[in-house]
């Protein structure tokens, strides 16, 4: 069967004051009404069926993320007594659905993506299960801008095709480039966005895992075999991210391009753009009231009105207990802010 | 004896979100940790003494005034049953202060301005009090910019001096002149801000209202006959400003130039210019940071966090329930804000 794993362990702090270590991007409603946790298990559900929609958090946001999830089986949102990264993650949650459906195919989300076109995102999906019978497939967005915020795939020979969706081999996983390499990738047109998305048959997940990281894979075995013992187990895990520990490894990754418009909403920035502007390119959510303002976002979804008066290309965002002005393009300072509050010992703004 | 009167009845909007109906700037605390009216009570009852300190202020307020002015006997807090403007104000609290003290001389002072050297304006206090023997004396300050949001007093011919300040004839008043007309004032060297403080004799003040607003006077003496009665007599008593009714018609006015730092904090803008301002340029109140910001006042005295990012010129003011984000200069589009806020009902953030 076909099984959504959903990657929900995030704790960034470049949303703050809306993001908190108890409550990260994830939970965060951004382009709708729903958090991104929740538009995720949306998009899903109804094609892969509730009991295949498996969620992977942290033990800080257990109850959150199961709050999040009625519809889910209250066993499929997966507990990490701690954080072991990405490879940790999605081998465990590999095992677990192994162990109930050993010819699952799973597709692992990031749980705080956007994406703007949902059919199109399920057509592209139900290709990938289509396609990755013998090999993990990778989405691999069409690059739309030459972004230097992401990784990128090259893309080498076509090796077939799935519901009208191409597959290609893939010649090399690139680093976040600089602009001018940015700008050469994008002409060339080989290299696409590594979405972190992939889709993959359990059983070949699993052999990848025992021929690349064999201490993480007997680590999982015994964890399986012992799982009242997570507690003890899984912090010993390696620590290590499913691209540098298995994908960058395995001669068996296939590369899907994907033409849907996608986000990663790493920043206020990228969070404002996936929102429909108004005639003035403002994108004003709740009880926000601009006056001779342009280009800008004012977030008073915290239920306090907010005024703006004569500017252009600021960011506004109000939280219970503080408010965010600042330049567009600044969001990176973000992080600058949370790390003086840190310092400081203003723990409650945390 | 000496009295202060401090007209307490404003009921401002530029001040908003910090200002509401229910407390408008006199009741801010701007330029310090005591509101303006706490302020303008602080200066003056340590000289006049607090049984000849006077507040007069309108219905709605008269609570909020009393918890200010702790330490004036309860009946010297005059409640206006509705707002008649500064010629019914003024004569009222002359009569008022007549009947107690028929000797009196009486400063009045607007509750709601700033002055930055306390002992230069009770110099100045002093010396105007000596020179009110048989006149009005307006307090008219020297002008250190071509401003146009002021009205202004031309001075005549030098009528005497007193503890070493002058007093000169009025020649004329004059409405807010514009930019050129400002430049001109400023050069000329013989024009005054109206600074809207002065000092008479009670008597002088009785007689001139009996002389020029031979109505007003009528009413008061009704008053004063029946004083429970106010209720009834208070909202028929012609209004009009002092300025018009009494000082523009008046051949017994002085003018004293004074060069003390005063402002009328007519604005946010305004507000911010009583601030000493740090190496950026910045007037930071209450919990506010800011990184690569110039120039900009943050004002989050209310006890939330505001962080502002790579922002310049700008006025950040936080209420417990609504937040205004503005450019610098666009003071006055504050009141297009209330304007809106009253169309749409939102009458709780008035």
């Amino acid at each position: 069967m076909r099984h959504v794993v959903i990657m929900a362990g995030g704790s960034g702090t470049r949303f703050w004051p809306a993001s908190r270590a108890a409550h990260p991007k994830q939970f965060l409603k951004i382009g709708g009404d729903r958090s991104l946790l929740e538009q995720t298990v949306d998009r899903v559900v109804g094609t892969v069926g509730p009991a295949q929609v498996w969620v992977v958090t942290g033990a800080v946001h257990a109850e959150h993320a199961q709050e999040a999830c009625p519809s889910l089986p209250k066993g499929n949102v997966l507990v990490e007594p701690t954080g072991r990264n990405t490879a940790a993650c999605i081998g465990w949650a590999t095992h677990v659905i192994l162990a109930k459906d050993p010819a699952a195919q799973i597709a692992v989300l990031p749980a705080d993506h956007y994406l703007a076109d949902v059919p199109s995102f399920l057509h592209h999906l139900d290709a990938a299960f289509a396609a990755a019978e013998h090999e993990i497939v990778l989405f691999g967005i069409v690059p739309t801008r030459p972004e230097t915020g992401y990784g990128y795939i090259q893309r080498g020979e076509k090796r077939g095709e799935k519901k009208g969706q191409a597959v290609h081999a893939v010649r090399r996983f690139v680093e976040k480039p600089d602009q001018a390499t940015a700008l050469g990738y994008l002409s060339s047109g080989d290299y696409l966005w590594n979405s972190g998305m992939f889709v993959f048959p359990a059983q070949v997940m699993r052999d990848e895992v025992a021929a690349h990281l064999p201490e993480l894979h007997q680590g999982l075995l015994g964890l399986l075999a012992a799982p009242d013992q997570i507690g003890a187990i899984y912090p010993k895990l390696p620590s290590i991210s499913i691209d540098y520990g298995v994908m960058e490894r395995s001669q068996r990754c296939l590369v899907m391009p994907a033409a849907f418009a996608w986000s990663d909403v790493g920043s206020w920035d990228a969070a404002m753009e996936v929102y429909p502007a108004d005639s003035q390119g403002n994108v004003l959510l709740g009880d926000a009231m601009a006056l001779e303002v342009q280009r800008s976002y004012v977030d008073a979804r915290s239920g306090r009105k907010i005024a703006v008066v004569g500017l252009e290309d600021v960011i506004v965002v109000d939280s219970p207990d503080a408010v965010l002005v600042m330049r567009r393009g600044r969001s990176q300072d973000v992080k600058q802010i949370v790390d003086l509050l840190k310092q400081s010992g203003k723990k409650e703004l945390l």
